[in-house]
């Protein structure tokens, strides 16, 4: 039987999409299933039956899906020759249905307000999560909810605008409106899949499963991701955990989270050896898909991370700038900078630290960056201009 | 063995990259492969490795791949629903490493580039082509070069240009722009993979050959997809002649090219009872991605199209609108409107003619909305405004 569990209290409480916060630490539940013998169904279509087993699902409906998942692990190796890393692959979370990340956790969380009869979904987020949510609640035909901070711009409202769902720009505190979106779901059941929920989490773990599966199976020995709020690395991490404890797997990865500097609440507290972060105070750099002053997985990750030997490190504005562009010329990537931050943290790492051949590494993708196309304003992207008459000579003088 | 081939005059010439047209009849040419019993390998982990037989590819190397095809095949119930039809599929193909179908084609070309030890490839296009090549020509560590029309808005060209090509506006005739690049392509030895490059041509046959597996396997009845150059529906057209050839199938679907009305040369043409389409002056359309007023591949479009029974429509900008927030708000995908034009075509077609529940159609949904933000304000999106303190009335008022 699938439950809620807190990791900090180990208490448990029947699974419950309006509760997602341990109501005695306050810190988000993760869904913790009765043991028993799970494998994967690699026949199936879609990628969340293909893990079924591993997820909290009696079953799927196939007409709730956009086709997520199964995205490629591409090896990075022009990358790998230019730092003489290891090999290194990219798992391209952009090639999605809403080209993020955040289509696993919904496409699950959808699947589950589906069985349970739930009408009316929502979500509050700014970027990918908004998209993502609109996109499914329209293909489930159900009523969703989308609310956005005040000073969201026009064009990232209209992303998830174009789906269909209540649109609503909400004056205050963002953190307060993460809590009242919970409470008012509660009372009106509203089913709010926010960055946290256990729900959303159980999808992030099919990433990982399918990492192993692509290493032909493998543990890759080091996993970086991003981490904003901290589901996607918890769901990550739980993947691994899964498949230990079905004895596929022997070890688990190195997990390195990876913050901006200019918003780094949990690097900061890993660096301090603290336990709790605290609140990042005027948080800014380009990477705002991962801007979260006080991400609500925060302590969970840092517990996480500490027991399973890994990391958070945090990366410069122009260490992202220049990841970003080096993903894109030497790979053929075009990533927003919230994902440019892992490339930029190995790249640091790699200078530290020699890793050996047999040392996998995964860098997780997160999302597009034809969403952030405001940040390119930053790389110099040199544009030359001719007649069809000197186009000859043009390309001449210009050839490599 | 592998040859180009006009349709036209039935002549074959060596495959030679430089050469994509033919020299007495003008038209593109294709790849016909000397027979042989060939068969999918559906165990291989690329797409293009699945297809490999099928392709005049000696060998694949995957490091040149970034993981395109294998796109979802969607099942679009409530558009089903809603206006009666026969079961309905969308082959996403903005689920692509650069978020459209033309990464089928680079893929191919560039592979066939690198066998052939050549350095330097290109294209010119304005769009998703010039994206696409970039990317691939970075992965590749080829020299690309990108050509863009003068008009080309600034943003566009950066979506190719973080790619690191050498990018190039050009004055002039974009016809004569085209013309240009091949030869300074045959003369400096730069592989133009223009929009109906033989090449490029086969990538697209490997979409048809998914669709085909997808259905399980199966023919659709009808297959719907957005005419620009012409490229991609005679690919599409190509792989299920193949199938027929090998015996995997016994018909071909019926081919529906789709064009916008502001620019219409090939519907034109083929209301007219033509054989040649004459150039389409003043186009205007939203539809940026398929408004190419003197199509390259366009007699050998309405050729094939009449050969196979197909047809060739268009649709209006009112109906392209309307088809883009559909698929968005009934179907949870948000494509540009080159791609809605297939949606506003099935829905014109199915009240004029009563389609059976045995005839399925796919359409081919070509193109991200992503990459053609600006059309959104044409869609009227209601946003609201409200603060913390009155969400919850606000959302009861709004509720549904």
């Amino acid at each position: 039987m699938d439950r809620l569990e807190c990791l900090f209290c180990g208490k448990r409480y029947p699974l419950d999409v309006f509760r997602s916060f341990c109501p005695i630490c306050h810190e988000p539940m993760v869904v913790s299933s009765t043991p028993r013998r799970r494998a994967f169904s690699l026949d199936r279509a879609l990628s969340i039956e293909k893990y079924q087993a591993f997820l909290p699902l009696a079953k799927v409906d196939r007409g709730l899906s956009l086709g997520e998942g199964e995205t490629p692990l591409v090896p990075l190796e022009r990358i790998r020759r230019k730092y003489r890393l290891p090999p290194v692959y990219a798992k391209n979370e952009t090639v999605n249905p809403t080209q993020s990340f955040k289509d696993r956790g919904t496409a699950v969380a959808v699947q589950k307000a589906v069985a349970l009869g739930i009408k009316r979904i929502g979500t509050v987020s700014t970027g990918n999560m908004a998209v993502s949510t609109a996109a499914y609640g329209a293909k489930a035909g159900l009523s969703t909810i989308v609310l956005l901070k005040e000073d969201t711009p026009r064009d990232k409202a209209l992303a998830a605008g174009i789906y269909g769902p209540v649109l609503v720009k909400v004056r205050g505190d963002y953190g307060s409106l993460f809590s009242a979106s919970r409470e008012i779901g509660r009372k009106h059941g509203i089913y709010f899949m926010n960055s946290v929920d256990p729900l959303r989490i159980e999808g992030y773990k099919v990433t990982g499963y399918e990492i192993f599966q692509q290493l032909r199976p493998r543990v890759p020995r080091y996993l970086f991701v991003p981490v904003s709020s901290g589901g996607h690395l918890i769901g990550l991490m739980r993947a691994f955990l899964d498949l230990k404890e079905e004895g596929l797997a022997a070890e688990m990865p190195v997990f390195v989270g990876v913050q901006a500097k200019g918003c780094s609440p949990l690097a900061r507290a890993f660096a301090q050896g603290r336990d709790r972060y605290s609140r990042f105070s005027r948080p800014k750099t380009i990477a705002h898909a991962i801007s979260n002053p006080s991400p609500p997985g925060g302590n969970l990750v840092l517990k996480l991370v500490r027991e399973y030997a890994g990391m958070i490190m945090a990366v410069t504005e122009n260490e992202i700038l220049a990841a970003e562009r080096e993903l894109a010329e030497l790979e053929g990537i075009f990533a927003d900078p919230a994902s440019a931050t892992v490339l930029a943290a190995l790249i640091r790492l790699s200078k530290k630290k020699k890793l050996n051949l047999r040392e996998e590494v995964v860098l997780v993708v997160t999302g597009s960056g034809l969403k952030t196309m405001e940040s390119l304003g930053r790389q110099d992207i040199p544009l030359h201009r001719t007649s069809l008459s000197r186009l000859e000579k043009t390309l001449e003088s210009l050839s490599t």
